[in-house]
Parts: structure tokens; sequence; C-alpha cells
């Protein structure tokens, strides 16, 4: 029976009935006329959720991870430079794809809870003098550690330094939760999936492409052929794909937009910041503390909590999947067994949310740290109070 | 988005989605092979559930009423006698139903709260000596205020006072979430629904008669047509229904048998007992006490919630479905104001328990009662924790 | 992968995938403000489907069945004298259901295959000049024989006779596939169910009532208690329900009645007769006849076919259903044997229609009959493709 | 209402409830226990179907053209000369792919119409002495023609030859409809998709390698990421997966592949030339010729029929769309406009066959084709009705 419980992973999301039954039709014929408007429908809503009026959208039966090849791929030719730094586990994973395709990744290290680099990204980007450096990648949101970082910074740098490379941001786990401006941002390439804000299955790699990054795209040599934003332009052109597309999951998508935007998504962001504060509240009356290392960095997706030295993390997660069929995060990576993850993001109420904290408070008292059961839960009511609707006194 | 809380009313209960998918069927001929089979497996489920082998189970597109009027309309005659107790607002309506049959129905009044009146039944049966008295109305548990009465022991007075009447038991929240036995209560006619623990939508009204109630169909004269067990069971040998029937329930109802056979009906109690124990728990901290005046009345399907004098009980309920989406039962009848109800039956986890303590926590906080954050989830928490599956120390 | 093919047996029927999602909801608290909105929704398009203004609809968990039961015993009392016909299983059904209730009914017999005896009435009703003939019960399509009587006509005879007797309408297999005119026939109570016009699963119970026809419920005496039209029209007012409502079908019902309404009824009928004067045409290119003896009795719902004397029509349906995963209807009661049915209802296109008459073909041909394979086929494609969209050559 | 008929387009093809609900998953951790249970269960599956015993199953976010590009670029390096015959669409896409991957091409132009040309392969293979070309392509089920080729025979040519290349077979449109020997004919790479014989939406691409082709992942140096196997089958031996899985879909494909061997391949494959039979005596009867040369060529998934010189073919299919609400395939590439096709693979039944046939006839009719209605269906109704199940006369 635990499989009605929600999950508290940072994605796959909990999945809205309504979402679920967009992506479950019936098999429609995709060379038919019905498929050119709902796909047209999609990536316009994708557009809109990007808060852009020019992201050329493209959306391919893949993941996210998909999405970081077609950012690439597309692009830059073999030996490009590019500049990144490795915080956390996805901009490491990003890194490695773009080694693999044998570009020349200048990496930043820097601490894992810390954002992006922005200063040192300006430095290094002045110094680049002649202008080698074709591409900034940005995770937005750092995923395994619950880092948000400040794109909009990165952009600041660009242009105070002057500097031509494009900016490739990997907003997978942000996009449709947290604010994100591509066109205010100057984003030439922004990566998401389906199954994160959009409250989808896995099974759509989205990537977003500015004008000067479809004209990069002439000239880029890396071989691309599945992720090649040629042919997928075409297909869209001539009304169609340019192979079999996932009709239920862009029915999908094309629903989950409408659903965002319906909400608002100023009130999406806010959804997520208050459910987040809830969680935060929560990991305060613990006595626990955030891998995030400063509250401008904290994720609304996504919190990476610290557990004491010596105590595996880990365990948390399967203890609490084993006993109360709940699923946290584990660590990643560099923070394996050391950190806990609590996925908030997505659809999700303030009463899921609450669930979840409850069963992390018992799973770690099982597991004998130090926490007071209700402590969390409690902390986390009141942010929830607040900020609930208020009170229609009158009507009672 | 608030469609995805669990509700926590007591009945309908949250439905597993297997169930959902086994009540969604496509259209199947009623008249092909396919129909009899599914149906008798679920008569066959559910007089396993109801711990019979003798139970004639008729099952009719309808409700818990219809079941009511299916056991008085084929048992009894115009001006009959029957005993019944009021101790709450269902086996109010029952002897009301009975009223408006033309039934003489003597009614032991009994304060809302308590049980039925063993004793007392034993006194009046005794004092019947010709045996006037056809059967005695007993309702298992009383959704309203969440009481749960001895029918063994109304059975034991039945005997004790060597009286032949029928004896017919509302189940209808008590059948697949508490010990229920039909054979060994010496049980007439069980009546139940599909909506609370067998996990379904409303829509059927099942009636199970012993050989004696069967018997007894001979002779009744009350008028009866749609719920004539004659017609049913002349449907079911001849392989089919005496006219429409809700296929998908009933295959919906076979496989909630099935999974409640699967769990093990022993699990299936214990669960329940554990998760209305935290539940009792919460209540405790809060410092408020239970409609049910005592231990062994206590339902562990719903537990009604006395609120202090004053203050209207209403008010938590209307406040948790527009602040946070979440649904409580109101008081009914004589309790209305008086009590709000928690629904703690049916496909429901200890995590999903405890979202639906937090709210109304949260909710009795924001109406200014006496009642502290956290404080029923770390109760309730207390127990889960010491119920659930034993840490599994030594594999992690 | 039977279950693929449509069914073709005159109810339930085929659903619409939307219908059947619609169906399929999540449990939602039937006290909470969302279910007077459906359930009202519901009411009022059942009112528009039935052409009517006036209609107070009622819906009950149930079956059609129930219906008949709502419509009598809510209005007459014991004794009472009804005049009915009985011209199929259903007519002979309702009679019965009439005569166990101690009413004193008057049956006309007719052939089976002829509609209402419009002129025999009118002369009954003349004769009783005491008006002790408080009902005329009129079944406006005999499903058991594919023959649709003129409801109006019935209504002219009562009116031509100055009579008062209610008029009740058995419209199961009539009501949202063919025209029904509630206010235009002086309709007194209507009677239908979810699974035939409604394209819905069985399991809830029509009835409509005229305001005559609720001015006789409050001096009608037979017993009811589920059935009762007060009770409900109480629970409604209330903005709620007398037990517990089957939420899905109701929001199912809303839906269906809405699809119907968007069709447009005109369009809905049109449908029913082009799909069924394909299925004539076909019937006749086989050189068989229909059970309905004259052109206007045909039935736009579903066809009763006789076979060869001698042959076991049974044998096709049967035959049907084991070879090709088909579902027919077989002949009941006075033409069992004789008929078989082929159900046009619902939600039913052209190209599953003629799936529906290849497939009695094929069956026939391997049953011996002298039937020509691709005859009936070719005729019906002649009628479906005289009445399809005109091609649209310009833009070709 | 047009969405309730069946598609006859050949892929993606109509899907089984059964399948669409197994898709349709709650979210579900993946990296949880449940997930490399269903994942690995799913690639056994795959290689049961393939009729393996040794195939390394590798299943991508993705579809048969990610499939192909998983085949060439983790054995492939640049330069790299393959062999390929052109004789249809779907060939022709993969040569192109093979060209935009700076692979030397041998491409062998073949009539559309006829298959892969095992002489001549054998040919350039015996003259390729110093074994310059590196792998084989073939097309195993021309999707666009309704061409299956000999693929044992391609087998038997390298083998003749003594060459060492590898052979890859595209097995979209054949595998789980058609006989399919991955072991027997030595194929070492075979590629398919989710959304045709697995009767699934679209969104898995499936790549099954030989110890060979595995061999040769380690010294290809062709780029890839996304489609990488390394990564691939270093996830799957951690119980996981390189990035976020389709787990609905994943689910699917396990159910997919349970309900094909239950049914039992060998069955599986007698139902598709069944119906396939079915169709071509349609053809026969309107007097219209196939794409495919000859019988042995005939697919069995597949049907392209050629319509009169100076008539467009694509006018059938728009009609068919609009005016009857079935999709068929229009001709595409070399044949546009010359044939049209349907699709008569996955999940259909004689009946749903018929259905599409007379659907045909009536489009090709009211566009003035000298087509007699009915004459089709009679010719399909003749062959579905001799290999039905036989007539069980003595129950009857």
């Amino acid at each position: 029976m635990s499989l009605q419980n929600p999950v508290f992973i940072p994605g796959p999301t909990n999945m809205p009935e309504a979402l679920r039954r967009a992506c479950d039709l019936p098999t429609i014929d995709h060379r038919s006329s019905v498929f050119p408007e709902l796909l047209n429908a999609a990536r316009q809503g994708v557009q809109t959720v990007l808060s852009s009026t020019v992201a050329e959208v493209f959306i391919f039966p893949s993941t996210g991870t998909g999405g970081w090849e077609t950012a690439i791929a597309n692009t830059l030719s073999p030996g490009d430079k590019v500049l990144a730094a490795r915080n956390g586990m996805f901009s490491h994973k990003w890194i490695d794809m773009c080694q693999r395709f044998g570009l020349d990744v200048q990496v930043i290290g820097v601490e894992w809870g810390e954002g992006l680099p922005v200063a040192t990204f300006e430095e290094v980007l002045r110094e680049d003098v002649d202008h080698q450096i074709k591409a900034v990648l940005a995770t937005h949101n750092e995923t395994a550690t619950g880092v948000r970082s400040d794109i909009a910074g990165v952009r600041t740098a660009l242009d105070a330094s002057g500097h031509p490379a494009l900016l490739f941001v990997d907003g997978v786990s942000s996009i449709g939760s947290m604010p994100f401006e591509f066109d205010a941002w100057g984003v030439d390439v922004a990566v998401t999936g389906s199954q994160k804000g959009f409250m989808l299955p896995a099974g759509l790699g989205i990537a977003a492409f500015s004008a000067k990054a479809l004209a990069a795209v002439e000239t880029a040599s890396l071989p691309r052929t599945f992720f090649d934003v040629r042919d997928m332009a075409k297909g869209y052109e001539a009304g169609g794909y340019p192979y079999t597309p996932s009709v239920g999951l862009l029915n999908g998508l094309n629903e989950a937009c409408k659903m965002l935007l319906d909400e608002g998504m100023d009130n999406v962001f806010a959804r997520h910041t208050r459910i987040a504060e809830g969680v935060r509240a929560a990991i305060g009356a613990w006595g626990m503390s955030l891998c995030a290392r400063r509250p401008e960095l904290y994720s609304d997706t996504v919190s990476a909590i610290c557990t004491p030295e010596g105590f595996d993390a880990g365990r948390i997660v399967s203890h609490a999947e084993n006993a109360y069929g709940v699923s946290f995060g584990a660590g990643l990576g560099d923070v394996a067994g050391k950190v806990f993850r609590i996925g908030h993001l997505g659809s999700l109420t303030d009463v899921m949310a609450l669930s979840g904290i409850a069963t992390a408070e018992m799973a770690m008292v099982d597991l004998g740290l130090d926490v007071q059961l209700g402590s969390g839960v409690a902390a986390a009511q009141s942010v929830y109070r607040q900020s609930a609707a208020p009170l229609a006194m009158a009507a009672e």
C-alpha cells in the first residue's frame, strides 16, 4: 500500500492525475492534423514558462541528459573551449559529457554546497581576450546539493567582460518551479526535462535555443543526428517530427504548461518557496543544517540535509523506504553518505509536505539521531499556517 | 491541487489505484460467460471477508441504505415488531426506514457515545415471551459517534433469552476493517456497501443472508421488487443478474476482496487498529476526548472528537477544507456542532494518517483552540514507530 | 484480445474514453461544495436531453429497473389501476413489477414486433369514465424487439379521451439516442439509466417527474424508502443526497450530457438514424427481416433480426462471441431463439458498425445460413457513404 | 468520436488497454529496489522475443532512430566503411545517418518494392578481401514499401564470403510481429522501438548487442554520450540507469513481452500472417497490387498498395481521415502519391481489420476508383472465416 504515499525525491515528482491522463492517450496518428496542434501548443507553453518570447523550443524523446547533449552537440566543434564550475553531481556529469565530446573544458572547482563562482567566471572571461571560450555552462539548481545559483550574475559576468560566449543553463530542477528568465538573463540554451517542474513522467528532453545559439548551429561540427535541432526544426515546419514522437508526453507537456500558467507562474514560485520554507524550518527544528551554505543559495525545489559526522545518511533513505514506504533522495558523489535529500517540487501540497517531514522525523529517531518527534512538523506547520489562505472568519 | 490530499471522511474512503482500475472496465457483455465468473468470485470474496462459509451474498446496484431495505423488505411483514436502539445517526435512520415500512419498532434510547444496550436487549427479549419481536437491528459501528458495539453480546442476549428473532447487523463502516464474524455471531443479515472497507466508489449495496433469513423470505409480505433477493438468486443461478449489473464495480469488489485477503484479514484489522491508536494518541495529546465513552467502544474506523463547549466543531471541517484542502467529517444529528470526525479506514498508511493529524492540528490552532502544533503528530508518531516493521539493523 | 472489439449489445453501450475517465474520479467528499455543483449540472443536463424545461430529475444509485420502481412506488397506491400493453420483454417486466406491487394492471396483449396500441389505449381510456386508471405505462423503445412506439400518440389518446391518468414512459433505450419530448408529449414520469444513450457504466436509475407526478407523490401510499423522491428532493435542496451518492457516475452523467449537447441532440439523433439505416440495409441484403413489423416502428437503437424457421438464432450470438470476440444480443422471452439483436446506440461510428455487420455476416455463413459474405457490408457502406461528410474535393 | 476507431498506420499501433495501464504508473523512485526488477524483467523479455539467449538488451528513452544511432555510434569509427542497400524510406534514412556520422557507406541501389539484394551483398563482401567493410546494415521490414527481406540470407552471404563484418538489423516494424531470430541469424545489433510490435507508446529505443558487437564498442571511436552503451551497462550493473528512466514505459515493455510470450510467439506470428492475408485478399479483390514485388517479400505488418497511374494515393489517406476518422499511412519518398499503406501489426483483431478494409473501400469509391463496395471485405472474410477457431458445433 506504500505506493499511495507521495514521493519526496527531487524528481521525478508526484504527478497530478490530470497530467497522467493527458499523457495516457490512445494511439493518435502523428501525421494527422491533430499532432502539430498539440506539439506547437506545448512548444509555446514551454516558451512562456521560460519567460521568453524568443526561445526556439526543441523537444526530444529523451531526458535532461539528452538536453545537455543537444545543447553542446549542436553549437560547438571538437576542441572548442568551454567554461564550467563543478559544484555538485550534475554539473560534474555535464562537464564529463563535454570532455567525452572532445571539448576543452576549463573547470572551476567549487566546494559542494556553494553556488556557481560568478566572480571567478568574470575573471576568467576577462582574461580570455581572444574569446577562446565558446560557451559557459551553468547549472541553475544543483539537485545534488540543493543549491540555486545566480544565473543573472553569470550573464552580468559575461556582459561586464564583453565576452560573446554562449550561456548554457541546466534548468532541469528549476524550470517550472523557481523563477527562470530566459530572455532577461540572456540564456542561449536552456535545458530541462519533463519529470520535474512539469510534473510528468520522464521521457522528454527539452532544449530552448536563442537566436545566437541557432546561429552557432550552422557552424558547429560536433556530430549529431538524433539530437540535431535542424532535423527537428525541419520537422516542425512541415507540421511533424523527424521520427516518431511521444505524442502522449507532448500532450501532457501542453497540459502541464496550461496548469502552471493557469495557477500563474508567480503563484507556482510562491508555493514552492512556501513549501521549501516549511521544510527548512523543520530542518532547523531538528538542529540540522543544509548542505547549501547560505540562505541565498537555498533551493526551493530540493533540500540536502547534512547528517552528523560518522552517521551514514543513506540509512535514513533506505529505512524510510523500508519501514514507511516513503522515498527520499540519497546523497550523490562527494556528499554520498553525508546528506539526504527531501525533494519538494512539482505537484505538492503543504499537507503532503508535512507527511514527508513527519516520516523523516520518525526515520531519524528510529536510527538513533537526536531529533524530537513532532518538532520539525510543528516548525513547518507554523510556516504553512501563516501562509495559507487567510481564515474566512466572516463566512463562519 | 487539493484533490491530491487523502480524505479523512469515514467513507467513501481513499481508493487504491488498483481498485479504481478494476472498476474502470470497458463495456463487457453481462450475458457473456465472463460475467458470472467475476460475479461469483466477488460473492465468494465477500463471504470470506465476513468470516462465513454459509452467508448467501446479494449485491445490488445501490448503497448501504439499499442494503438496509433489502434486509427488512425481504424478511418481514407489515406490522411486524422489531427491536432496535438509537445511539447515533445511522441507527436512527434505519429505525426511521422500518417505521416508514409500517413496522412496529421498539426503540431503546441510548446516549450518543454509548454502544448498543446488550443487557436491555436481553431484558426486552426475555419479556417477549410470545416472540412478537421478529428481528433485532444492530448497528455494529456507529459512524456518527465512532462507537463500536458488541454484536457477539447481542447474539448472547438472543441465545440467553431463547429468542428466535432474526439478527440484522449494519456493518457498513466495520466490515472489511474490523473483525466481523457472520457465522460465529449468528448474524442473519449483514449489510454493507462498497465505499468503506472495500475501498471502492459508492454504488453497491451488499446484504448477506443466513439460511434462517432466507427461510423468512418465503413468508415475508413487505413489498419489494428491485431489492427482491429471490429475483437476485434466480439471476445468479442462471449465471446472470435480474437487471443490468454494475460490472465494473463488481469486478472492483472482487479485486478488493483479493487485496484484503492477500494482506490477511488479521493484518488488515491490525493495521486499522494501529492507525486508529495513533489518531487516538493525537487526540489525547490535544487534551480532547472522544465521543465514544469508553475504550472498549472505540471504533478503529472513525473517531468522533468532542470540541470544547461553545465552539462549533463544524468550523474545523469547513476550515480544513477551505484552507488546506483536506476533508474531515462533521458531526451529525444530536452531535452536530459538538464533534468533528476523522475517518481512518480503508486504504490508508501511517504516513497518510500523520498528514491528517497535522492538518487537524493546524485547523484547530487557526480557529483559536488550545492545541499545541506538532503535539498530536508526535503522539501518533510514537505509536506508528513502535508498530512499524522492526528496524532491519543487521542489513545496514 | 477480443475485448478490444466494440460491443453490439443494446446496452450497456460502448463508452467513450472521456466518459470512462469522468466516472473514474478519486474520492471526493460528497458533503463538500464540489458535489452539489456536479449533481445539479447533471440534473440540468438530463432535463435538457429530455427536451424539457420543467422535469424534476431524480438520480438513484440503481438501474432502469429502479427507475420503474421509482415511478410507480412514488405515485400510486395499492390496488390502483394502471393501463399497459405487453409487446416485448421489457414492457412485460414492468407490468410484472406493478402486479407484485399490488396494482391492478389492465394489460393489452400485443404481438411482439408491434408497437403500443394507441387506438386501443384511447378506447380503454374513453370507457374508463370514472377514471379508475391512474397511470398509463408506455415503453418507448422495446429493446427486445427493436420497436419504437408512438408516445405522442399515447398522449393524444389521453387528451382525446379527456383522461387524467399519469403517463409513465420507459425511455431506457431511447433517451439520448432518439427524439424524446418530455414536455411536448406531456410525459409525467420518464425512466432511464446510465448505460444506454448516456454511454456510461450501469449504476444510475434516472426518473424525471412532471409537476403532476410530483403532486401524486403526496397522496401515493405504496411503500418506498430507498426510492422515495421526497428524501431525494430534500437532499438536493440541502446541497446533498439522502445517502452516499455515486459521485463518479454523476460526474460522468454530467459529462455525457455535455458531450451529447455539444454534438447537438439533432445530430445525435441523425447519427443514430444513419447508423441504424446502414444496419437495416445490411439486413435487407442478407434477405432477412426485422422483428419490427413496419418501418415506422423501426428502432434506431437496436435491430432484432428474424432468423429462418428452425434455426436457433442464439447460435449466432454465441458463435460470434466465441469465434470472433464480438457480442450481439440474443432474443428474449417470446422471441428467444427466433431473433438476434444488433445494438447500434451510444458511442458508435459508421466504421465500428461495419465491423459488427461484417462479423454477423461471417457468423451466419459459418452456421450455414444463406447469406453472401460482404453483401450486408456493401449495403451499409452505400448508406454510410451517402451520409458521410461531403467529399472535400476542392481541398484536394 | 473518430478517436474510437482503430488506427491502420504502420505504427504507432493500437495499444491494448492493459499496456496503456502498465505505462501509466504513479511516480516510482527509480533508485528504489522496485526499479531494477522491472528493468531486468523487461530486458529479459525483449531477449526472449528476439529468440535469443545471448543478446545484451539496451533500452533508451528515445525511439528507433535513437536505436540506429546506438548501433553505429557504439561500434564504428569515423571513416569506417559500411554496406547497405536503399530499398525504401527507412533504409534511406539509416544510410543518411551513417553519412552524417562520417562513415563511408557503400550503397546498393534497389528498386523500391524489392528486398535486400542478398546476392549482391555476397558479391561485394567477397570482393572486400581486406575486410574494409565493418558492418552490413539490413532493414528487415521496409515500412515504406511493405517489404520483408531475408535476413537469414544476409547472414549466409556474410558466412559464405567469410566476412567478419557486423550485421546490424533494423527490426523496428518486424520484431514482435514477424519471426526474428537474433541468435540463429547471427545478428550483431538489432534495433527496434516500443511503438510497433510491442504495442506501446513511442518513447523507447531498443538495441540488442551480440558479444561481437560489444567487443567492437571498446575500439569504436565515434562520439556518443547519451547513447553510450557502456554507461547504460554500468547503470544496469548497479541496479539502475545512467539518467532518469521512463519507468512507466519500461514497465509497459515488461508487460508487453509477457503478453506476447503468453500468447506464444508462434501464435503472434500466425495472427499477423492471418490478418495480413485477409488484407492482401482484399487488395486482390480490389484489382490492385502491392508495392512489394513478390509473395516472399510480402510483409505481415504493413501493406503498401499501388494506386492507378495518375491518381494521388495520398487522397485516400486524407479522405479516410476526414470523412471516416480512420488513419492509414501515406506513401513516403520515392513512392509518395503512388501507394497508400495499411498497417496491420500490433494489437489487432480480424474484426478490427475488417473495419479498416471497409473504410479503405468506401474512401476509394468516394474518390472514383474502380472498386466494388464490399468486395475486399468479402475476400478478407473468407480468409478470416477459414482461420478462425473451428466452429464448436458439438456444444451447440
